[in-house]
């Protein structure tokens, strides 16, 4: 025991030097500057300081747990970079995705798996069993490749240069919005390779008759869907079953008590792009196969219920959202309201009415038009808190009194977890206990 | 002349009662800030004020000679929707053009001709006029509808909702120069129909292998256009023909003695797209038709020389630009490379050097990337005046003596020439003599 001690002590020993070597020798080219008004933070934000405006950069502050540090210090060249580096690889990743996934589809098919496992062979040629790894598996697969995605997207984004756990998520939840569209929405409806689908996407003028052809003949699958992966993924959120496992496999090692137990945040990236796909596949499949609004009533609904009492009982926000994850909606909305009126322009077109696809025509300007007008609108307030909102802050704050306490606070909020004073052994002598715990 | 006295005095009295009924009943919507810093002023301009983005909208005041008074007033949606139908306008211009200059063109065959002239007739079969008229007719109507073009362009800048002439000038310009790539580029290289035009914009992926197959076949008409167009436009710009002719008119009924001359200004939306026109020329055709080179290299010494000249002893800037048509200077040239680089992508590929036309490639996303780079490095600066400039001006100001002066000027540098007293009977009684004679 003492001889562990020891040890212990003598890493605590080296970290401390470590970290003060580190604060030592090198310059953190990034700070937190604090204001004493909303007003006075909103102006060094928004105005470009130096004449080289690579040269500072300046972000508002997340919120102390809601820093990301790894980013904290690096420079604009290497954010820039890794933001490119990033997107390559997320269009990558998209377009090619579904080449492994057809690849381990492959392999499912019964004469292969009886090659691989001769065990089996006995096994396999009951009619149920064969019936279930034909019919099952390769949906099954799909599904749980799907299942991987959200955690990669935000692997990626977490690597792109933002400095706030908020930043990352909604970064991945746009990824993830448009990987599914893509490779869901296209790849099933084109069901055909790879370049036959960007070779579509490079020939704009025959998009419309192409959807035309391709989009009803899907309405089935669809309306599957919405019952396969809609339902069950609203109903297996009530039951985290994934959570409960690692819990389960975790527990015995972890030396946590109940009373540790950290309360689990909802991942956005995961739940709003498929919230939104199905709103994708109501508005473009209600005019073409009616018989999925029902499917997406149902499915909606079960959601709200269920994740209201996952608000209210089961998680808690990691970080005050502002709102900013709305313009996605509404990107997404306008997205989904053109295809629809593409397909719509396709198949009238398909069934030679000229007149109602030339009618269709001022609905897209429109559709864009009201986007545009949105955009001018109501955008810059989730980007920004205009000047109004802020100095009627700022009063209110100068009759607080608890204001002075705020301050004295705000010294040690910001820290970074590797500067933190250490203190697993029993002569601990921090300086300051620290206000957070971990960044995560 | 005592009635016609009589009679003047009567219509400034009624202007002046319109005058002040106007500046009683209607509160004018828009106003003049003046603040005691640059940098306080920059503040205001760039935060949000009030919670509805388009309510108050903040721009920066242009110079008092500089603004444009009739949308002074005017609310975000009407300054919106002008813009919009101005943007369709534009569009639909650069579309059509062509449409009613090949149909004039037509009318110059000599059959034609001789039917509508019959007196023509035995002129019309020397052999020198005809060759004139069938050969350089067209090309001259041409150009003669070019030269409408920048007045078009800036009347329809005008009604875009700008409040100075310099934003005006600045879209103008823009709009030119699509303009002349589009109708002088495109049109000849796919010499035909407007919709075969627009059909290639609507098929990106072939773009490159029909510029391969037009492109080339172009070379020696446009060497000769550097020539015809660019040698002689640079020498007639030295003449300055039109407004010769202009003035010789309007001479004998003006009023206006010598000393009243008013300097022109040079129109910035005329010269800047055709110098950026050739340059697009020198950057597609230099690999394909090298003889191009000695032809350019002789039209932008001439220019340099012409301008040096004009900019010295003719022309005096109506406004500071503040190097604000360096942007568009910019993103045509990056047009041309990337032009530049599909053509050869094209050519490469029509000559089977498949390695060749894949290495152009990582030039291609080089080139984006640059550009992508400038936007974040350079714009910025194009756009504000960085907080450190703006300090150090406005310590410098704070030691300037002459500083009361200029504050006593402001108050009446901006005045509508709508509501200007007007004095032109004796009885002159001018509160305040005008800094601005008119707003052109």
């Amino acid at each position: 025991m003492d001889q562990f001690e020891k040890k212990l002590e003598d890493i605590e020993e080296n970290v401390r030097l470590e970290q003060s070597e580190v604060s030592m020798a090198e310059e953190v080219r990034a700070a937190f500057v604090s204001f004493k008004t909303r007003y006075g933070a909103a102006i060094a934000f928004h105005m470009q300081q130096s004449t080289n405006p690579t040269q500072w950069v300046i972000e508002q502050a997340p919120e102390p747990k809601d820093v990301y540090w790894p980013f904290f210090s690096s420079s604009f060249m290497r954010r820039w970079i890794s933001k490119l580096v990033v997107i390559v690889a997320c269009i990558l990743l998209t377009i090619l995705f579904l080449i492994p996934v057809v690849l381990v589809q492959g392999l499912t098919n019964l004469s292969q798996l009886e090659i691989w496992f001769p065990f089996l062979k006995s096994f396999l040629t009951i009619t149920f069993v064969s019936s279930v790894v034909t019919g099952y598996l390769p949906s099954l697969i799909l599904l749980l490749f799907l299942k991987i995605v959200p955690p990669i997207m935000e692997f990626l984004s977490s690597i792109q240069g933002y400095i706030c756990h908020s930043d990352i998520e909604k970064s991945a939840c746009n990824k993830v919005l448009w990987f599914t569209i893509w490779n869901i929405f296209f790849a099933t409806v084109f069901s055909g390779s790879v370049l036959y689908q960007v070779s579509i996407l490079l020939d704009p003028k025959n998009i419309p008759s192409k959807l035309a052809v391709a989009v009803p003949a899907q309405a089935s699958f669809f309306v599957a869907y919405v019952v396969t992966s809609g339902w069950t993924s609203t109903a297996s959120e009530l039951f985290r079953i994934i959570p409960l496992f690692c819990s389960l496999i975790r527990r015995p090692f972890s030396k946590d008590t109940d009373d540790d137990f950290e309360v689990p945040s909802i991942p956005f990236h995961r739940d709003i792009p498929r919230i939104l796909f199905f709103a994708l596949l109501g508005i473009t499949y209600f005019f073409l196969a009616p018989l999925i609004l029902p499917f997406l009533l149902i499915y909606l609904c079960l959601a709200y219920v269920i994740f209201r009492n996952q608000f209210i009982n089961v998680y808690a926000p990691r970080y005050e959202t502002a709102g900013k994850f709305w313009p996605i909606v509404h990107n997404s909305m306008i997205f989904s309201l053109v295809l629809m009126q593409a397909i719509a322009v396709g198949i009238f077109t398909l069934k030679k009415l000229s007149v109602a696809s030339t009618l269709i025509f001022p609905l897209v300007v429109l559709t864009l038009l009201f986007n545009e007008y949105c955009r001018k609108r109501f955008l810059p307030n989730f980007i920004a808190y205009p000047a109004e909102v802020l100095i009627k802050r700022d009063r209110e704050d100068q009759n607080d009194r608890t204001m002075g306490e705020f301050y004295d606070k705000l010294v040690t909020a910001y820290q970074d977890p590797a500067m933190l004073p250490i203190h697993f052994s029993d002569n601990g002598e921090s300086l300051n206990s620290p206000l957070i715990s971990s960044t995560v």
